[in-house]
């Protein structure tokens, strides 16, 4: 006893975890206090604490933002915001592609179908979702037991607060707190700059450094149709960070991997990874060649081939880091210690079980592994007139169903958000979604050829004349039809005869049961075993650990700092404007290296001298784009915007050394505002001056 | 017996191939003399066959050409002379984007590692080649007296002429004919357009019509240190065709599939298409994200991303053709039929068992694909370094064995050849081998990620680290290094330690297993069962049969003439110089789409209603680029460069209605090199007025 005890006091020294530099995205009901107090003597309040989290902005397309000014102005990445300024776009205005400024309120276009949240509390509802777990229930019925008492929760909190609130799961299922947001519906586009400066040096530049992009946009929300009124906010800080300077960030990081077990990462290099890899790059190929037949095709095809470019090159970094051996070499170290510490404490034995585990279940999910992804998610698919007509047919089924037995995105507490989406006046190009379509089925026909469900589907044509087939005959381009068979319940839908309905039917028997095999025979069982697994760590290292990123809102903090590369060249802190200029002259100015007309134009009355992007030892990953980063005094410095390729791994572990967030600078913006854009009613609103 | 027989009459007129209109890739020693007699009333004469023959020229590099003056003047594409073009060029001097003209003989340069071919003669060669195989004997055996017997007839044939001498495989394995070359290895560059108006309209107008390219470069054979006497050539016709003229070609169509069983297809469709087309995506993506990084990048990439995306789009719309169940369909009726006349003549009988056995090999072909495509064939491998590395090991083994037991190229009659890309001073970009090794050991590592020999390859690293490694360390890319091994036979090579060798060696074994398994258990079955179905099929329609495509000489024939669209726009049989300005402003003049400046500037010096592309009905596939296409006169009146999208399916069929062949037309050659380039030395050779 004594021996295990000494063991253990060993044990819980190593792996207090050895917090690399400013590594964490921390939860806001679990700040780390002491640790930012210890390595930068800076005393975090709770008043500092509510006033980020309220003045930090969540879009629910991807990203993260923020509140500027007491009138609702939001400033995101441009890319963050795209989704919503190429909707409303036409052939005639390309706002993507030329840029677009209000000049007053009356001007400002809203998004079709954009909502934003802003997070209004926590509560830890832990014991309760597991309280509806007991010792020794199947999976499956542990699985429909805590998706009902989430359910439930989140319908009581609604109909007591009017919030949305939604249950996360966090630890991987450690913990599980409920999240309530204030939500707005109304937004719109204030400014936008052209897509050549916002992402200027486009694909080959992403996940690079040093960049000279301007990714910003300002949206506004609105309330009752007049701009919200928004006490909290960030003051826009015209001077911005210099070198050395102590930064944070509120932001909702998107997805992390970072407790998952050797097992776990071994299957996502060799399963889903390559998996998804080869699917993004046949879009990109696809959609790319099509978009480069015409300047129309180009602008249709842009928000598609953007995501998919991002993903593809995000997703290869990190399949590069976990085919180095030595990044899984220190991932099965901190196992083993952690096993050795629960088999030396006889209070943890009944976790030690949770690797095997999860070994098992990576092992079943390769059971239909490529029917899951193209039935049950849909990957067959790839079109917008097929995910409206599977939640329609949905939705006209699991909505006349007790809320606790529903699947979970049509939770009563969902419904109004899924509703909007689904109805809002979002533009269809139909010869995109052919396209799509065509090339989504054809890969499930070459994935499965034998699986008789592609023959049904496909109805003895090609995947070419099927897919032109489907979206010529498909009336739910009009999101008149749409309301009419969502507000017409199981009769309208049963009766349709949409040929896009008639597919989702088709496939749904197949596409739900995969669905809820893999929530009763995956999920589940994996949320037990990490549940052991974190209160593992938690009883072995205290609580002073992060969860994995849930696209929720978390602090980060870190300092402003240049690096080395792997050969030498060493890349500084902070980039200027004069620099765009060079990096368009050394690659002759062509495209994605040229810079718009704009820029151009107003270089003779630029400060070329002005900071334009720096970098950051800020913990992130995807989601974080357009996450505010503001200094003690709680001023707008800056916005994240990207991280370079050392980062890219920051999915599975945080390495300081020469990885960094990217981040566009405050004082870059406004010097743009001022003297290329002349944007003087923003630059009121943000409180700077308007001309130099 | 008389119902058997009338029946088998029935089925002689259906079976009498039903030729579409301008089909066929004819053998120039079984020309379809009656055929073109009957269609258009002209008479091929021996004299017109031979001086056709003798006037066309092979590029090794896998492209068609021709002579066009008697001082060895040849013309062929610009994409197939571009990788001689681009190996001459440097980071100063980037002849692919810049083009290039010499001003008088002794300024053009030597193509480094090029080598063309005309052939002399054809004789056949069936009865030898198949009296080597005796009834009954194992696979593996046969398989070793085939490729025995053919080395030898090619090493006597050398021995005798001093010429080229190839044993080509027709049919499928239904007849063995030996092809003599006279070859040209001191070939050089005469001049060369800017790749912007040879591939005016890039990738995305890559199989497409109409096209408005300039896709020709110009060459010159040389012997002794001096300009080739070529008698035979092909006047060149300043005036060329106009819409409904018979036209001829002569080229070297690569490979078809037009005889291939349904099972054949099938197993094309479901497994060897889609796995070369992810990896072809794969390279895409990899090798153009890097070559959008700078100018320099790009040119280094040019060629292989040329050769990518070209490959990528026919094969997908191969790919397209067998996922439309019609023509599945109708292959397989076609098969009944000719299986029924077979089960119907006693004297076919032994050939019924034709297709069971080719439905075997597809499954056969199943097992080990994986490790075939990666190991055997190299595809975890995509590095010159590397495969001069297996040629310098294997070529030591081979040579030293006797000729009848060697690997197929290191047969006698081929270590010429062969010996002369290997030891060519062909320039070789460390960044770029190391970035194309990494992903094929990184996709080789994704696929078979349990192959110990991955893990031995990658030796505890990871596949980017383990590639700069290689590549850094490896003393290939000299020539001198190349030559010494090369020389120094086994003796050197196995004393070898470069470690490019060493990874070659350590999979070897390996490489070479799976190969000897495939020509025994794979092709040499394959061929003795395709042997069958010919012979059957001359049986039952007699030899007005050709066979299908490989690389080797062709007589082709067809109509200029324009088509209908699938949704009605009607393409026109000609387009004009004029219509390249305008195609250029309908897309913004952004790049592919951008007209060089030489064009610009020509702008109204040039006649701008002179023909530029059209289009005909002759029968072509990929290695027909670089066809003469010439009229009855035997006058050069146009280069076939291209195919449109609906004729990508004649790799399995022809089908005239939409499909058709892109060429460059003799007066737009003429109307460019006259008043863009203002070449008069060549136009004088050509015999062309150098000024109008």
């Amino acid at each position: 006893m004594r021996t295990a005890r000494a063991l253990l006091t060993l044990l819980t020294v190593i792996l207090v975890p050895n917090l690399a530099a400013d590594e964490g995205m921390w939860l806001f009901n679990r700040p780390p206090k002491d640790l930012i107090k210890q390595r930068y003597g800076f005393e975090v309040t709770d008043a500092w604490l509510d006033h980020a989290r309220k003045s930090a902005v969540r879009f629910n397309t991807g990203g993260s933002a923020a509140f500027v000014s007491p009138d609702g102005l939001i400033i995101t990445n441009h890319h963050v915001g795209s989704d919503c300024i190429s909707k409303l776009s036409t052939k005639e205005h390309d706002y993507i592609r030329e840029g677009f400024l209000a000049r007053k309120r009356a001007d400002e276009p809203r998004c079709t179908d954009l909502e934003v949240n802003v997070l209004v509390s926590i509560e830890d509802m832990t014991s309760r979702v597991n309280g509806a777990v007991t010792a020794g229930m199947p999976a499956a019925d542990a699985e429909r037991a805590r998706r009902g008492v989430m359910a439930a929760i989140e319908k009581e909190s609604l109909d007591k607060t009017g919030l949305r609130s939604d249950v996360v799961t966090l630890y991987q299922g450690g913990e599980y707190h409920l999240y309530r947001y204030k939500k707005y519906t109304d937004v719109r586009l204030v400014f936008a700059p052209e897509e050549s400066i916002a992402f200027f040096g486009g694909d080959p530049d992403n996940f690079e450094y040093p960049r000279y992009d301007l990714d910003v946009a300002f949206f506004r929300a609105y309330e009752d149709g007049k701009p919200a009124s928004t006490r909290d906010f960030f003051k826009f800080s015209a001077a911005g960070v210099k070198e050395g300077d102590l930064v944070f960030i509120a932001g909702n990081p998107g997805s992390t991997q970072r407790m998952n077990t050797v097992a776990h990462l071994l299957f996502a290099r060799d399963v889903a990874l390559p998996s998804t890899l080869n699917a993004l790059r046949r879009r990109e190929v696809t959609i790319g060649t099509w978009a480069k037949r015409s300047a129309e095709n180009a602008r249709r095809a842009n928000d598609d081939m953007r995501g998919i470019e991002n993903s593809r090159k995000a997703l290869t970094g990190q399949l590069q880091g976990l085919q180095d051996p030595a990044l899984i070499e220190a991932k099965r170290i901190e196992e083993q210690r952690l096993r050795a510490a629960i088999n030396s404490d006889p209070k943890l034995a009944a976790n030690a079980d949770a690797w095997t585990a999860i070994e098992q279940i990576m092992q079943r999910q390769r059971n239909n592994f490529f029917e899951r992804a193209f039935i049950a998610n849909a990957g067959a698919f790839n079109s917008q007139l097929f995910g409206w007509a599977r939640t329609i047919l949905r939705h006209a089924e699991e909505t006349a169903k007790p809320n606790a037995d529903r699947l979970r995105e049509f939770r009563e507490s969902n419904l109004e958000s899924l509703r909007f989406g689904l109805l809002a006046d979002t533009p269809v190009y139909a010869d995109l979604e052919t396209l799509k379509l065509a090339d989504s089925l054809a890969q499930w026909l070459e994935t499965t050829p034998n699986d008789p469900l592609v023959a049904q589907v496909l109805a003895g044509k090609s995947p070419q004349a099927r897919a032109a087939e489907l979206v010529a005959g498909t009336k739910l381009a009009d999101p008149a039809v749409r309301k009419a068979l969502v507000e017409g319940g199981k009769a309208a839908v049963g009766a349709s005869n949409d040929p896009m309905i008639a597919v989702a039917r088709l496939v749904d028997a197949r596409a739900r049961e995969l669905r809820i095999e893999a929530e009763q025979t995956i999920q589940e069982p994996q949320r037990q075993a990490y549940a052991k697994i974190a209160n593992s760590r938690f009883a072995v290292s205290g609580t002073s650990v992060y969860p994995d990123a849930t696209f929720t809102l978390r602090l980060g903090f870190g300092t402003v700092k240049g690096y080395q590369g792997p050969e030498g060249p060493s890349f500084p802190a902070i980039t200027t404007i004069g620099g765009a200029f060079e990096h368009a002259a050394a690659h002759d100015n062509e495209p994605p290296f040229e810079l718009p007309a704009s820029w151009a134009k107003a270089k003779s009355k630029l400060n070329l001298s002005t900071p334009f992007n720096f970098v950051s030892t800020t913990d992130i990953i995807g989601g974080n784009s357009g996450s505010p980063v503001f200094n003690k005094a709680g001023e707008y410095v800056g916005i994240v915007f990207d991280m370079n390729i050392p980062s890219l791994v920051y999915n599975f572990a945080y390495k300081e050394a020469n990885a960094r967030s990217v981040n566009v600078h405050s004082a870059g913006i406004a010097e743009a505002l001022r003297n290329v854009y002349g944007a003087n009613e923003l630059l009121r609103e943000l409180g700077i001056q308007a001309s130099r």
